[in-house]
């Protein structure tokens, strides 16, 4: 593995980290908070060893899949580690484990809290923490790749995206990485200031505009007030509703309706299933709980809230959704599991994830009637290529291995077996709250030591997509971390592989 | 489709249902209950349809295995419709959903029943229900090719067989079908009957003893004591437990240890593994249980019996689970999932397919690592043939999805999420009780009709391995059952088909 480069990029990313904290400092400094000063000795000290790391130049800029992956995993921890020092130097989250947690939650835009109330948090403290949703939304890495030049060439670039975007399959919008990676982040950026401004249209203040725009965008979930939504106006719960969905739609959309190809944006798939599950979803539950509300408009409003805020993995709530009847909560866990698009902010296990495996279902049940047609299945009307279908199954095994070992460790803390099953549930998809003791009236500060890590890597398998976090506990990539022939096997499948993926 | 081979073997099933249901005749005739006359007339009804069915003896024998799942669906359908005739006439079970819950329930080896005081039914009735057990166990079509002359050669045969048995690839352990089947049968009785001695030298009676082991050796679990075995000694308990697990292990197993291929027996992956989870899953419960029980034996007893209960999905208990904590109730509500091995009488989604699909993920894993590695996953030191592979995932996808269905129908009842989810958990992988108000000390009988139908689709889904009872709802196997065209067409492949067959 090409050490050097990891070393690298691990760099650049505290660089950007340090600069980043130095916001929450000046959110400090407006309001007079004496707290920023932890702001500015963290981001100082991300600075500091991120130029070290920076130092020395790598030999070779071309990297494969397996250092995208270790990059990615490595950063997200470094972020979490170095973003949580404020919360826990300042004292305003005086145990480290429970800072780690809330930041690691914040980067992952999952939005489990261990916080009781956060509305006694100093303004920079809510104003990191949600400032870490819309930084972990669309990633650092891409972050990294859109301002930094690198020099690694399209398929090392390209490898670096693949692991840290959600979905299937990566596509460039645009034939280089780095103008792909831009043009994400300037979609990224317009819709955000666009749900600011119609917030504040809402007399929502600067302040909290600011940050719900974050959260919503990134799909994160913190709020700034203990009952999360449920105190605004129904015209905020409805902004915050709408943009929820938009930040959870495939942003391949956005780039095609900017270009106006519209019959390609039609085209997508997964966007009309994600339309078509959010409405049968919301339907249902407004029938559901129209009984329990105060009439059609309430019930409306309260259905598709939390339904988009459930299946875009952002995790705010107007109401405790854990009173709800059982048929509800049971849609509500649902699509959970199903999650936002590939290419959105949003977390879970995404759309075209079951799209294409409902339909190798569907082939397969064909086969047996017709055992000598040979089909493709197809997405987009393109057929779907072997290897996608191949990692996207091995995708639900890790995933579902991932959500039995963290089970069973919780289970140990001996909580009902609703918590114990929601926990996990809701942080590997990168929701926040679960059902039962870790609902939306609740948080997640009981939980003991081991299970707040269990859940922290959670969140971070499932921000990353389950495999860059359990390479990092695969002995054969430490094995290639440290062997010092690697670099020259490399070399031999260098060619072979850049030409493979110049190709995708 | 060869609709006339269908028919002619459903016309066999019955006639064989029509003569097994005279066993329960002679028990009521033993007993002087008056029962026994619906038995009579259920049994001649069924006799008389299959007399009629087999009439035209088909054209064409050669079948493909979409007949196969065809046949095996219907001919679990027709099985539990006659066979729940006694119960409903009879007036033991007044509503005819009721009896053909607990019939279904009966033939697919799972054990849930509706019926809140069995020990009021009468002999002829607690016969039936745990004989249904031991036929469904080894499978109705298999004991059809153990007896019946099939003239549709090696491709036919291995067809049905294949539909019907359980795990993700059918081993033929000698060259000929009807022998394999034969053989099955024959280690099938021989431990049943073992078991049913050593169950008299605990002082069992006769009655009660033949009913256990036709219980223990289809894993099925109706008992016929109100606490099903906790008033037992716990001698019997013992035997239970080891029979219970000894059912669950591949039958091919006992083929290899019978003609002296220890080191092929001891090569088998999957039996290693299944006595490594039971072990795990004993140890961890004995610990959490130990101090709610009365000592070591007791704790080593009670987890014993129940995790070898429900991992090999029988449903036997000793002890209400439900009141376990937390811990013990996820491991067993996670080997609920993992189930017996293939090959063998137990249900769940068997042992081998989380082998390949581990080795699968291990696989992709590896890949990250050493893109230019190319290995085949192996399981026994034998490559598992991508075919295998390929249709192990698709098992996972279609019943996922089943799962899902069920539960949102299930949730419609209103009951708690745990009932909801475990309620499904115990029909699909044919274990029996799940958890709260369908634990073991409670029925399912409180579900409603709809509910009850689903519930009676997921333990025929379960037992068959979801495709042929999925088939039944996928139109194009309709429109090929109805085309006159089909047939044409299948002649054409016939020769390919039987080929590849022949070399499996």
């Amino acid at each position: 593995m090409n050490r050097s480069i990891i070393k690298f990029i691990l760099g650049h990313v505290l660089v950007i980290e340090g600069l980043l904290m130095l916001l929450p400092c000046a959110v400090a400094l407006f309001y007079g908070e004496g707290v920023g000063v932890w702001y500015l000795l963290s981001a100082a000290l991300a600075f500091a060893l991120g130029m070290l790391l920076r130092l020395r130049k790598p030999k070779s800029t071309v990297f494969y899949l397996k250092e995208g992956c270790m990059t990615t995993a490595l950063s997200w921890l470094m972020l979490s580690f170095f973003g949580c020092l404020p919360f826990w130097l300042g004292g305003e989250i005086p145990s480290f484990t429970d800072a780690m947690f809330e930041t690691v939650s914040g980067f992952t835009t999952t939005g489990a809290s261990i916080l009781s109330d956060v509305e006694s948090l100093s303004h920079a403290a809510l104003f990191w923490r949600s400032f870490t949703h819309w930084i972990g939304g669309m990633g650092v890495l891409v972050f990294l790749l859109a301002i930094i030049p690198m020099s690694g060439g399209g398929g090392s670039n390209m490898n670096l995206m693949k692991a840290e975007s959600p979905g299937p399959s990566v596509g460039k919008l645009v034939p280089k990485i780095k103008a792909t990676a831009r043009l994400l982040y300037i979609i990224y950026l317009a819709m955000t200031v666009l749900e600011f401004i119609l917030l504040l249209f809402g007399k929502m203040n600067v302040f909290e505009s600011m940050c719900t725009a974050f959260g919503t965008a990134g799909t994160g979930g913190f709020g700034f007030k203990n009952d999360s939504f449920a105190s605004f106006s129904p015209y905020i719960q409805w902004v915050v509703t709408i943009f929820m969905i938009l930040f959870g739609v495939n942003f391949n959309f956005y780039y095609f309706m900017l270009y106006r190809q519209f019959k390609k944006a039609l085209l997508m798939e997964e966007v009309r299933y994600y339309f078509i599950i959010i409405i049968l979803a919301i339907t249902v539950i407004f029938a559901n709980i129209l009984d329990m509300t105060a009439g059609i408009a309430d019930a409306i409003r309260q259905s598709s809230f939390q339904v988009a805020s459930v299946i875009t993995t952002t995790g705010f709530s107007t109401v405790d959704f854990n009173m709800w009847p059982s048929l509800s909560k049971t849609i509500l866990v649902l699509i959970m599991f199903c999650g936002a698009c590939a290419g959105s902010t949003g977390g879970g296990m995404k759309v075209s994830r079951f799209i294409i495996l409902f339909k190798s279902m569907g082939k397969e049940l064909n086969s047996y009637i017709h055992p000598k047609s040979i089909q493709k299945i197809k997405l987009d009307k393109k057929p779907v290529e072997h290897e996608v279908v191949r990692a996207t199954n091995a995708f639900v095994v890790a995933y579902l291995i991932v959500y039995v070992v963290s089970l069973v460790i919780i289970a140990l803390d001996g909580r009902d077996l609703i918590t114990t099953f929601t926990s996990v549930a809701a942080t590997i998809n990168n929701i926040g709250p679960g059902l039962e003791l870790c609902g939306p009236a609740a948080n997640f500060g009981f939980f003991s030591i081991p299970s707040k890590f269990v859940l922290m890597f959670d969140m971070l398998a499932g921000r990353l997509e389950i495999f860059p976090m359990l390479l990092l506990f695969y002995p054969g990539a430490w094995k290639d971390m440290l062997s010092k022939n690697s670099k020259k096997k490399d070399k031999s499948f260098e060619k072979k592989e850049s030409k493979l993926l110049e190709k995708a």
